[in-house]
């Protein structure tokens, strides 16, 4: 089976299943702590070696308080809860910024955890436009390479595979340089109801597909 | 209905559909012309104010060059096609290069033809990098504003919507700024096969989605 090397991950609809569960919408976030841990073990045991996991970003700091902090809150155990497995750690996103929470201001340099054989990488208070904000370059310049370099995600590398739970199918900033030649995979269910059997959906749709890479 | 006031258009699966009919792959682009004629009244019809097709990426140019001449030509064509017209034509690529047909370099800049009521973009010879390729920043500027007005396909606006042909679930590099909080709708049929219907389902599922830029 072709296994994709890199898997990025949206987690959408926390807060869809927690009113259809009659909780406040907050309430969900907690609930997708569990399928996050499940889905890196199911995609380690798989043979996938690096996994990204949409977090946060900065438009949805403008959401109101007692979402934000639930849901940083959400990011913040994730990232804990992958520390007693085999991975490398790296949180990504805008560090300088106040909504950035401080017990994780540590993982913006890769740590290794265990056999550390899977790099995991998390966006949280993540932009796309802080991504790209800090590309320079002289007027002749449009090296693919430069900026891959150049962009402030330049540690996390091109997707294969790009699977977002809840239905929608946009990438909503989601890595554009990244993202680019990526396949895209959209499971109708909300992540809180996550099954591994999603994955095995997701890598079996992705066997049928081609790579190209835009050639 | 709610109507997106921009669509992509990836025409994807000409060179499949050509060999599906017993032609070599480089005679199904010719096949997209009327496709292409008939998706712009269509989307003229239902109100749609701005229209990206996908013409062809430097990635594209790599092909075999019998292959190359028959996309490039279409390009040409579709776009002299589109004269007769109420449309305002613009052609979007690295016009530098040799690959650029020369019949096209008119139209890098908007040329408007009868009631010109409606934009169409064309992207020819076009590459995500290079379309990026122009960012400059001081390092403290991480400004929306300022990205979309410093890529090199900045008179292109915002995706609303994006329908890639040809059963792909990928972006393959279009305009990555713009297609951030796109939606993102595919057809399993190829290009040539294209009918009005396709449009109807997409925007029958777009009216489904809810429009949140990322909130």
């Amino acid at each position: 089976m072709r296994i994709p090397k890199h898997i990025g991950v949206i987690p959408d609809g926390n807060r869809r299943w927690a009113q259809n569960n009659g909780m406040s919408k907050e309430m969900g976030y907690d609930e997708g702590l569990n399928p996050g841990l499940e889905l890196f073990r199911t995609c380690k045991k798989m043979g996938v070696k690096e996994l990204t996991y949409y977090g946060f970003t900065v438009d949805n700091t403008k959401r109101p308080s007692v979402q934000t902090k639930a849901f940083t809150k959400a990011c913040v155990d994730a990232v804990k809860m992958l520390e007693n497995e085999d991975a490398s750690l790296l949180v990504v996103g805008n560090h300088k910024s106040p909504m950035f929470p401080e017990e994780l201001k540590e993982y913006t340099t890769r740590k290794d955890f265990g056999k550390a054989d899977m790099k995991v990488n998390f966006l949280v208070n993540y932009g796309w436009n802080w991504d790209l904000g800090n590309l320079k370059f002289d007027e002749t310049t449009t090296s693919r390479n430069k900026i891959i370099e150049n962009i402030n995600s330049k540690d996390i590398s091109r997707l294969d595979l790009i699977i977002r739970w809840g239905g929608r199918r946009r990438l909503s900033g989601f890595l554009p340089v990244q993202s680019i030649y990526a396949d895209f995979y959209v499971v109708d269910d909300y992540w809180p109801d996550f099954k591994p059997g999603h994955i095995n959906e997701a890598l079996n749709w992705y066997e049928t597909q081609d790579v190209t890479l835009g050639g």
